[in-house]
This record gives structure tokens, C-alpha cells and sequence, in this order.
């Protein structure tokens, strides 16, 4: 007898009706069983999220290619809690999330809802991948969702220790103009947020975060330096935020009451 | 001429309204000038957040003690940027989040509105302390307040590396019933999340994320082990989540279009 497909969960914070999430799943369906749980709207910039004061809903939707899917009013983080909890019956062996239409580069990751999303999976022990295409223009998320498909592949093989999960970015090239994939580390985003301040029609201050994109220190290495060179970065993060480095530093400051 | 004191901002993500922040606000007094921008409304579990799709608002308060503050429609994170891109016009020299009703440990870090306005200080460059106490019942949050005004006085002498902050849980205990101060990696925690699924008054169903109360491994060393066995717990935490020693491995990977 075959051993069965692998199952795998599609999510993202784009929300349901995201091309990136269809182009995904697409790829992903190359590997294995595909279910999609997602929000029902955009969460970008959301962050970590575990919605406990108030009830969930999950949505039967019918997609643009007359598939069907589950939709949440939950965030990304929420929807693979769901799953993972037993909303999705059958056990999940990997989460995908993305293709988020974006990148998630250096610090970007503390907000990414596409990048909690994996963090939630990698909570529960399930090994998880989040990917990222790095442009905010009309985009073509095929070479982005084939390359998160692959690595998929190769994680059902090879397994993620505990507490780590891939992120991944890719540049918004045709396949043939793509440099090659780089295992990086998280670089330096450099943010450029500036407050902006209006008057509503009642005569009342209110603010915007604006400015521009954030750019980053293109250190050689770097997740943001191998996108910007053309490569596909693959960034193992961990759950483990200690400054194991710092330890020994902090141990000698005064701690008292 | 006496060097000026320096200038502390205070935040939460319980809300301006919360016990623990004039506790906090207090504390810190005595260690330089203190600001307050903290959320209209409670924030937990929020994630790290950058509001940008809608405008923020913030308001002159009038906390319980007769002072003033200022309050935000912004979540903990955005106070701190909405801080530090100039809505407060003296330069910010220290971050001080909480104290929180309820632990961050281990893992909870990554959900933590508490900590993420940290990080958002610690992504500008500035200082930051997430400070916790470890108990949802009535609390009186006058220990934990006065060891973060301490810490708060060290972490202005010494300063912190780029990247880094301090993560700090208080057992729910006397001043002389603590057993010490702990300088603590982040511990393992259990998450005991139950999907409950209900019926609405129309016949359907929405769920709630249920389940007691977080658990974890009580690992000598952890923060998790030092809050349990009575001591004070400072984890110096990173924004680089890079899992380093999992780069070579994952080098080994077949990583291909």
C-alpha cells in the first residue's frame, strides 16, 4: 500500500482572496494534500496574535478557481491555531504560509503575520515554512509558490529540530534570471517611518506612521543582501529569543530589589 | 550645572487605565522624568503591531492619581514609535513596558504586547525593559515596579548591545519573600489551548481558543524555572532570531528551483 500524501496547511496574512495564497497552493498541491484555512481580510503588519477575548468564525469560501476553502475572521496565528487544534481533522504535517505579496526581511519578522503564522506551527511542534515575495507591485507568484513547494518537499524529508521554522524571500524575477538560493541570516532592516500629522474636519489632530519602504544594511550573508543580489534567501529563525551572548555580561550587573 | 535626568518612557499593553502602569510610572520616578503614552484599551496577546493602514489617535488622560498621561487608539508597539518619531518632544532615553498582569515566559515573548513595545524600542536603538508580574489574580504590582526602577537605573549606567532588551518576570510575592534576582534564557512552554466550539442564538457554530492556563518546563537556568521557585527573572532577549546553529545543515539541503 503507498503511504498517504503528506497533509499540508496553507495559510497567509494577505487574507483568502490573496493570488499569492492560490499560487501556493497550486505549487504545494505538487507534494501533498492541501487544506486552506486564512483570514478573511489582510492582517499585514499584525504581528503574533492569539485571539482569546472573542469567538471565531470559519467560512466555507469558494475560491476564484471554483475550489473550496476555509476562511477565519482570526489572524493568521489564529487560523493555524484553529487547525492545529482540531478544526482540521486530519493531523497536519507541515504549514505553508504566504506567498505573502512582500518581503519579510530582517526585524520584519516580529511583525510578519505571514511569519507567525509558521511561528504558531513551530509552537505546536509542527515543522513550518513562511514565504515572502519581495515586491509590493502587480506580481507573478508562481516562481515564489514552485520554490516554497520545493522546499516543502525537502522538509517533509529531512524534518526542522524543534523550535525552528524557514523563512524564506524571494526576488520578483522571471525563474531564469534568479541568481540561486542562499542560507542567510537576518539582517538589519532599516526602517524610515515617519509621523505624520493631519487635522480631521472637526479641527482634531491624528496621526499616520508613513514614510518610505524600509530599506537595510545589504551585508553580505544577509537575508536582505541575498534578495537584493537576486537570490533566493532561506532563513532559519528560532522560537529562542535569549542573547545567550549577553549572559555573561548581565550576570555581572547589580540585580537587587 | 547637574546633567539633566534622564527620560524614561513608560507603556503597558493592560491599557492606560491599568494598575501596574502607575505602579510602574511611580517607580520610575525616582529614577529620572518619566512619559506616559500607553494603548486606551487592553492589548494583550496583540503581537508585535505597526499600525499603517488607518490613523492613530492620541489623547491628554488624566490617570487615577490626578496626573496627566497620554493615551493612544494604537496598540503598545505603536505608542513607542508614535514616541519616538517625535510625537514626544524630548528625546527618549529608556523604555519601560508594564508591569504587565500576567507572565511573559518563555515563548510568550512572541505574542506579547508587552515585550513587542520592547522590541520596537530596541529595532530604534532605544533601551527597553518588558517588565511582568506573574499572576492574573488581584495583584499589587509594588515589587515589581520598584526592581524594574532599578533595573531601569542600571540599564541607563551600563546600556544595552543594538538588538537587545530585557525581559523581566516577578514572582507574585513580598519583597522579602523573594528568593533573589536570576539573569535567565528563555524556558519551554506548554501551551494547553482547547478549540471549543459553540452554537450561536441562529444555529452556528464560532469557536473560542480555550484551555487553562499555560504550563512549561521548569528547566534549572530558564525563566520559567526562577518566576516558579520564587526568584526574579531577567532574560536579556534579541531581535536576531536567526537559529544559527542550524545554518551548516540546512546549507547541506537540496536548495533548487
Amino acid at each position: 500500500m503507498p503511504s498517504p500524501e503528506p497533509h499540508i496547511l496553507v495559510t497567509n496574512d494577505d487574507g483568502i482572496r490573496a493570488p499569492g495564497l492560490l499560487a501556493l497552493r497550486d505549487a504545494c498541491a505538487e507534494v501533498g494534500d492541501v487544506t486552506i484555512l486564512a483570514p478573511n481580510h489582510n492582517w499585514s503588519a499584525s504581528g503574533h496574535v492569539k485571539t482569546m477575548h472573542k469567538p471565531l468564525r470559519v467560512s466555507k469560501v469558494t475560491l476564484a478557481d471554483g475550489t473550496s476553502a476555509l476562511s477565519t475572521t482570526g489572524a493568521p496565528s489564529d487560523a493555524v491555531a484553529l487547525a492545529l487544534l482540531g478544526l482540521v481533522d486530519r493531523p497536519i504535517d507541515l504549514v505553508v504560509s504566504g506567498v505573502n505579496h512582500g518581503a519579510n526581511l530582517g526585524h520584519d519578522v516580529t511583525y510578519s503575520g505571514t511569519v507567525t503564522a509558521a511561528m504558531e506551527a513551530a509552537i505546536s511542534k509542527v515543522p513550518a515554512i513562511a514565504v515572502s515575495l519581495n515586491t509590493r507591485e502587480q506580481a507573478d507568484f508562481e516562481v515564489a509558490a514552485r520554490f516554497a513547494a520545493s522546499l516543502a518537499q525537502q522538509t517533509l524529508e529531512r524534518g526542522l529540530p524543534e523550535g525552528v521554522l524557514l523563512n524564506v524571500n524571494v526576488p520578483p524575477l522571471p525563474a531564469d534570471e534568479i541568481a540561486g538560493v542562499r542560507v542567510t541570516r537576518m539582517g538589519l532592516r532599516i526602517y524610515r517611518d515617519e509621523l505624520i500629522q493631519r487635522v480631521d474636519p472637526r479641527g482634531k489632530p491624528y496621526y499616520w506612521i508613513g514614510g518610505p519602504a524600509p530599506t537595510g544594511v545589504e551585508e553580505e550573508g544577509t537575508d536582505i543582501w541575498a534578495v537584493a543580489n537576486g537570490y533566493i534567501s532561506v532563513t532559519p529563525i528560532q522560537l529562542d529569543l535569549t542573547a545567550h551572548n549577553l549572559l555573561p555580561a548581565v550576570h555581572e550587573w547589580e540585580l537587587k530589589l
